[in-house]
């Protein structure tokens, strides 16, 4: 089969790769209908997260059950499926809880082994615990289908990123982040009944979304103006809830300057100098918390999917190039130029 | 009257300063009955956190109403009071919603131009606000009265951290700390229905003290020796709920490492390097919350006084040592050498 791999920063190749196929009982391989690129695959696209020469890459996708294993029970050849980005086993205590993300045999597409979801077939290890299925009919709506790509990763992101920052009904929330997941954020703090949603962002194309998706304000500002701008909107005191989807110094930095008193920033940016970002002593005196990390997004899928189903949340709307599996190494370059905000794949 | 004052790091004073009196309408001057001398004050002693030569001390008092404004309607001449450590109007937003640590006109005992509590007498701005009422037979009850003196700080900060750690019924918590407020947030965890507890301390007489406050284990180790120890305690998971109660780089760095995936630290020390402990990438990928701060503990004392009252929570041991006013330079001294864990004041 053909997938895309990574042999060094900006190197993505698509290639022949041995064919995905069933190893343990509980696998299933699954046919890629629908795959994207993520802005954290970006890391590694820049040689700012390190791959091994040939690792796979991706981890979006959804597809069509091709073979399942024989202790597979919950899905069949010819079964429509989501996979979120992490595999889990579904009975250790942590996927219990939902936190799958922390299950000891977990695991990521595209991870040294493993297949990446940028190609044609996905070996899926604990198939019944890591899957979702979905309807058949999604097949023929092409919105449809590539709304539910979206809770692979980025919709649970957004929706892990609304909780952490403690987004309830009538919520002031600021998103910081105009890339797919913040403007997920925004759809999901709309979701979770959110009264205000400023979006900070500075490309009109993305804000714009940010609006459709329920953002009330814009701040098209960085830094301190962006931090004097919200609090302007925000009678003086920032939003109680804030969501920081970037995962920059600056960007967290911006995120605590602009949480309220006894708010909480949710952050779902990858840590890529955030940490710096974080003024212990301001976030004390002002009882700031954090919270979030990397979205266990399998366990948001059931709660998530009928709304995107019947239409209530739909976030097709961030992707806005297509690709086939050859012009994968091209929506990177569109990506990384910011050209595209976020690129869908058929394979 | 008399009062402590600070005119450098190690040289503190007991000297004549200008009596306390009504200034505003809301003002009231409470005789302190009892003060008593926090680690956080060891910042300031140590010349760690900046103070103006001669500057008041100390933020913990109960005492007696002396004199009440004409427009103080709560509390009059004669009544047992007690007060956290912060002033406030009782009227702003953020004292509504009960983070008066926040509220724009509060202040803290001490700051330039106010009483301290490490003195005769001080001046309570806002005092309907800001203090709570005691049963006046307090007075002739001397462990109660030491019991409730830790409402002003440390029984009130102990449970700010175990909120803020998640603690709930059937919780398993560590405790990162063994002064005053680290007991305290034993005693505070307990109450909250913690399971098991674990304190984490080296100095015998703290853990004893643990012990009695409902610590179920103690570790007697620091850093990496004491993160695999709890981790052994739990399954090599780690404690759901940690307080972090010292606010170095260590502490933080160990209160994060035993903290079990999907959990949260709960830290009230006053940062003094604990922002460098914090390894955001490793947070993430555990999804390791921070929640904290300064703690209200205003909107605390109504919720704690009638457990403290019953006995069902009794701080008073975390009080080793005694002194009278001019005493307190020897008092600082003793818990700056550690020979003191606590020093409660008799003016």
């Amino acid at each position: 089969m053909r997938a895309t791999t990574i042999h060094a920063p900006f190197d993505l190749r698509v290639e022949e790769v041995p064919d995905a196929r069933v190893r343990e009982p509980t696998d299933a391989v699954v046919r890629v209908v629908r795959a994207c690129i993520c802005g954290s695959d970006l890391w590694a696209y820049r040689g700012e997260a390190e791959r091994q020469p040939g690792q796979r890459i991706g981890h979006e996708f959804l597809g069509v059950v091709e073979e399942a294993g024989h202790q597979v029970t919950g899905f069949a050849p010819g079964d429509l499926v989501v996979a979120p980005f992490v595999w889990s086993d579904g009975t250790c205590e942590f996927c219990v809880e939902g936190l799958q993300t922390s299950c000891p045999q977990g695991g990521f597409w595209g991870s040294p082994g493993s297949d990446g979801g940028q190609g044609e077939a996905v070996r899926v290890p604990f198939a019944d615990a890591t899957l979702v299925g979905l309807p058949a009919a999604a097949l023929s709506d092409e919105r449809l289908l590539t709304a539910l790509l979206a809770l692979s990763d980025v919709l649970g992101t957004g929706h892990h990123a609304a909780l952490g920052a403690g987004v309830t009904k009538g919520s002031t929330v600021a998103v910081v982040g105009d890339g797919a997941v913040g403007l997920c954020g925004v759809l999901a703090a709309r979701r979770l009944g959110a009264e205000r949603i400023i979006a900070l962002g500075r490309h009109r194309v993305r804000t714009d979304i940010a609006r459709t998706f329920g953002a009330t304000d814009v701040v098209a500002a960085r830094g301190d103006e962006a931090v004097a701008a919200v609090r302007e909107l925000t009678g003086g005191h920032g939003a109680h809830a804030v969501i920081e989807a970037v995962g920059t110094e600056e960007s967290m930095r911006t995120a605590v300057g602009i949480t309220r008193d006894g708010g909480a920033v949710g952050y779902v940016g990858v840590p890529h100098g955030s940490g710096t970002g974080l003024d212990l002593g301001v976030m004390f005196d002002r009882n700031i918390a954090l919270r979030g990390g990397v979205a266990p997004v399998r366990a948001y899928i059931p709660e998530l999917l009928p709304d995107v189903l019947d239409g209530t949340v739909d976030p097709s709307p961030v992707f806005d190039m297509t690709v086939g599996l050859d012009g994968v190494p091209e929506g990177y370059r569109a990506m990384d130029g910011r050209t595209a905000l976020k690129v869908l794949v058929k394979p």
